[in-house]
């Protein structure tokens, strides 16, 4: 369990900084191994999501160590977005990196097909949706789609047990910062999850600041992309143009503290969303065909109510509510004077009687 | 029920923000009363906390209408910090506007007491604490429960059913931002509640130009505070230096998305608060003497125990609990190693067996 991979090179002193990131990672590995009946299987693969960073290029490097430690493998992804003319030349470069911790690098080219064409936000009412609606916005959210699901592929065909991703402290603020600015409610500011499905974002607890301070301690070069400076999108204006000013006028603990609310706010949001999933399986094939009963309005708070509408929607029309649209399906029941149907993303609702029912379009 | 007050002068013409506010009102006093066994009774009197800013000026324009079509007294108090070389003229200005709309106030003097004496915040490891503990921090939140004490005295002496502020939709805005940085959790950006307990803010859904608006159209004039544009005051900063970067950053809508927010992480937290209450008592006189079983961490959530926590706390040692502090409680049985006591504010909790217990200093 305590092999170092005989290929590993020479590594520099390990400074605080680089033994944090050790931790972080090791405490998200031995956190999912108990979690996991009978464990993770020895050997188990894993993957790194870098871009050539210095989070991603700090999490490859921290991991490298930890995983090769613990008798598990380490595989680096570059995700290639080709957006811009030296991305191969960026892919490579984190390629020749990555080989100096002995990590090897599958390049994958993605496509977010024409820049010309928009996908909107089913969110229309928000601040956000304006912006995701424009081009800029729409570059960022494809670039990101696509890259999650490129690595997703990848980590199936691997065989992979996840994908390590470098968001750190600094992504999460800023996370939350957008969500609390979109208004779509709780979910939307619990920013990132350190452990998602085959999701893992060790280093959430970490500064930005910390795995450039890494990178330097070991030696290693990092790329930074141009897009995290330009104000057209929406993430470089939250971290270069809003966080700063929020430092400078309330002080500089605000990443810490928009982190604490995000994780105490997720707490108590997936109590209730356990709560709206028992109160889902109760309503039985009723709600997988469709149909609310208006009894639930007497028997359950608003906030559980609102999140089975969200579930019925999800699984009876494939649809994704909006806060807008939630509420006024809930206005069907607490404001009931005999409205039309409510047109929701896919579909329709309708109140027949004692009845919310969701049919799709 | 439609009796003008008899003194009531001559109003100007109905523009559409005073129907707006008197609507605000109206809706704020018909969901009261639906909400009390047996109404609220004819003739109830209504105190209107003035400073004479346009949004206590315009909620007492609009509520003296209100009230007395309803069949109720209006009566307005104008508190004097005695902060400013000018207070008592202010004072005495906003008396004479109101006397024009028919609204008798009374002139409450308050003393902060001396300017050198800082009271901490429990919440030590807060951005704002830093700001709170300093002077300018100081004076803002004595004032404010100054302020507080003296309209909740002058409601009992006079038999009040209600005090009406004048807080608008800005001023949720900025507090749920104020909360969000400090980072205490959901209670923290949860915001201001249009009804809690005396208090009824029914303009939380008015801007604060809508105010104005109101001022304007009826031809009050009205006091700006000096106060609310000095940099040493945190909330001036957030208003004059955070809010409007926001707004040029993210898009027009970020107060709008900040109230939204707060209303449903409000939403959210009342369900769990009321499943900590139903806990706490069920609990019964173990944990009013301060005794938590550890038995508790298996059959509840974390953020019901914490909530548990904090009522124990609160009741049973009179001490408010910080985040930090709710945390360091939680390690004694989720990191338990046999950690010495744990030091409250009025207070410490130690681990004995499978029992937390709290005592007093």
């Amino acid at each position: 369990m305590a092999l170092e991979p005989p290929e590993a090179p020479r590594r520099p002193r390990l400074t605080p900084p680089m033994a944090d990131a050790r931790r972080a990672i090791t405490d998200c590995l031995e956190a999912e191994d108990a979690a996991r009946p009978g464990g993770i299987a020895p050997g188990s693969l894993f993957l790194i999501a870098v871009s050539g960073g210095a989070d991603s290029l700090a999490l490859a490097y921290a991991a490298s160590f930890v995983f090769a430690r613990a008798g598990h493998r380490v595989e680096a992804i570059i995700i290639d977005h080709q957006l811009q003319h030296d991305s191969a030349e960026v892919a490579l470069t984190a390629q020749e990196t990555l080989k100096t911790m002995g990590v090897d690098a599958h390049i994958v080219p993605v496509d977010i097909g024409p820049m010309d064409i928009r996908s909107g936000d089913s969110e229309s009412g928000d601040v956000m949706s304006r912006e995701v609606a424009g081009n800029a916005g729409n570059i960022e959210s494809r670039a990101r789609d696509a890259r999650y699901e490129a690595l997703s592929a990848v980590a199936a065909s691997r065989g992979a047990t996840a994908v390590l991703l470098g968001h750190t402290k600094d992504d999460q603020a800023e996370t939350v910062l957008l969500g609390l600015t979109r208004g779509s409610g709780p979910q939307s500011i619990a920013g990132m999850q350190s452990v998602s499905g085959l999701w893992w974002r060790p280093f959430l607890g970490l500064s930005r600041a910390a795995t450039e301070q890494v990178c330097v301690d070991a030696g290693l070069a990092w790329w930074s992309d141009p897009h995290n400076s330009e104000d057209r999108f929406v993430r470089p204006r939250i971290r270069h143009r809003v966080m700063p000013v929020l430092e400078q006028q309330l002080g500089p603990g605000v990443a810490d503290a928009l982190v604490r609310t995000a994780e105490l706010v997720r707490q108590d949001g997936e109590v209730l969303d356990q709560m709206a999933n028992d109160v889902y399986e109760s309503l039985g094939d009723q709600a997988s065909a469709g149909i609310v009963p208006v009894g639930l309005w007497q028997s359950q708070p608003a906030a559980v109510v609102s999140r089975v509408l969200r579930l019925v929607a999800k699984n009876a029309v494939g649809s994704h509510l909006s806060h807008t649209h939630t509420e006024a399906l809930m206005r069907l029941v607490t404001h009931w004077r005999g409205q039309g149907p409510v047109d929701i993303p896919g579909g329709r609702v309708v109140r027949q009687g004692d009845e919310l029912r969701f049919s799709p379009q």
